[in-house]
């Protein structure tokens, strides 16, 4: 028997989600077909509405149904510290932290020249005018710990220099609740590097 | 920060399908997020198409485009043996296997009084009209291994005895690959109990 056109092209389809298999995709679509209508409608409805109705703040170029996203235009948010980070998704990741109360700026990827990813095709240029025009004295470097990001990083913290800002880079070391036995050489040589005296 | 409203219900909507939960759900909003508009559009239609086109069998209720499934409109299956089945789903698993060539017929669930699963709501009365009509001369009961699925044989057996049809249940015992130290006792207490001659 051949599996129904429609149901083939489903798992087709939703097996070329991220994390999906072939199995899941199969999982998924019969889950689809035996849901209501009602179910289904609302699920279709919210995927058509995230590429219709977030786009990015002008300023940060994060997330944002409005022209400023929630953050820029939020004047308790300290307006002096920039953190940098990759993608949008990055926000998310540190906001729930509650760590940070700054504004942030979304570079829209790495320096990767085999990936065609250079200076030009990122929001470096934007993140100069801001720094110029802003009242933006601290920078930090939130960048992924892989090769691409360190090297953005040392770039940038180059490019930034004559400014005569405050750049850092966020630590590298064990993550929390990790184990130091089963921790990669690197990381455990960065977390010597980077100790701090008590 | 909030998460924009639309991606967050686009999350919800996500994790409420099986096997995704939220750390997943916003994996996939976020890809969905950033990919092109053509992609997002075919995985939407490939969804809404799933309930609009495919309906089930007229006689079996297998998944179907056509009033009769592939499997019952195709001249070359065995019309005298049938495999009863819990879900349409489970026909596709059987068929993958190559080792039936006859025709099946969906019960839409099992016996579950707990669940409000009763005789009426289960397509029974059909198999029985089935059975009476047609050329079947064996029928196979596939149901899931477990409490539901045994008494619903159980009932099966006894409701099509005065049938006179050969009737049996697909074996319980030790899956393929796996280990005997590691099964559990109810599994390799069937194994033994439905041990054969060799």
């Amino acid at each position: 028997m051949q599996i129904p056109e429609p149901l083939q092209i489903a798992i087709d389809e939703l097996s070329k989600l991220p994390s999906i298999g072939r199995k899941t995709a199969m999982r998924l679509a019969l889950h689809l077909l035996s849901s209501d209508q009602e179910r289904i409608d609302s699920l279709i409805h919210s995927i058509a509405d995230l590429k219709a109705k977030i786009g990015f703040c002008t300023d940060c170029f994060n997330f944002s149904v409005n022209e400023l996203c929630d953050i820029c235009s939020n004047p308790k948010r300290d307006k002096t510290i920039l953190c940098v980070v990759e993608e949008a998704s990055d926000i998310i990741a540190i906001e729930r932290t509650n760590e940070f109360s700054g504004i942030y700026h979304v570079l829209g990827g790495v320096l990767s020249p085999l990936d065609g990813s250079s200076v030009e095709s990122l929001n470096i240029r934007e993140l100069l005018s801001r720094l110029r025009e802003s009242e933006i004295k601290e920078v930090i470097l939130a960048l992924n710990p892989n090769t691409e990001g360190e090297s953005t990083s040392l770039y940038l913290a180059k490019l930034l220099k004559p400014l005569s800002l405050n750049i850092s880079r966020i630590a590298r070391g064990l993550p929390i609740g990790g184990d130091l036995e089963f921790a990669d050489e690197a990381t455990i040589g960065r977390a010597v590097l980077g100790r701090i005296s008590l």
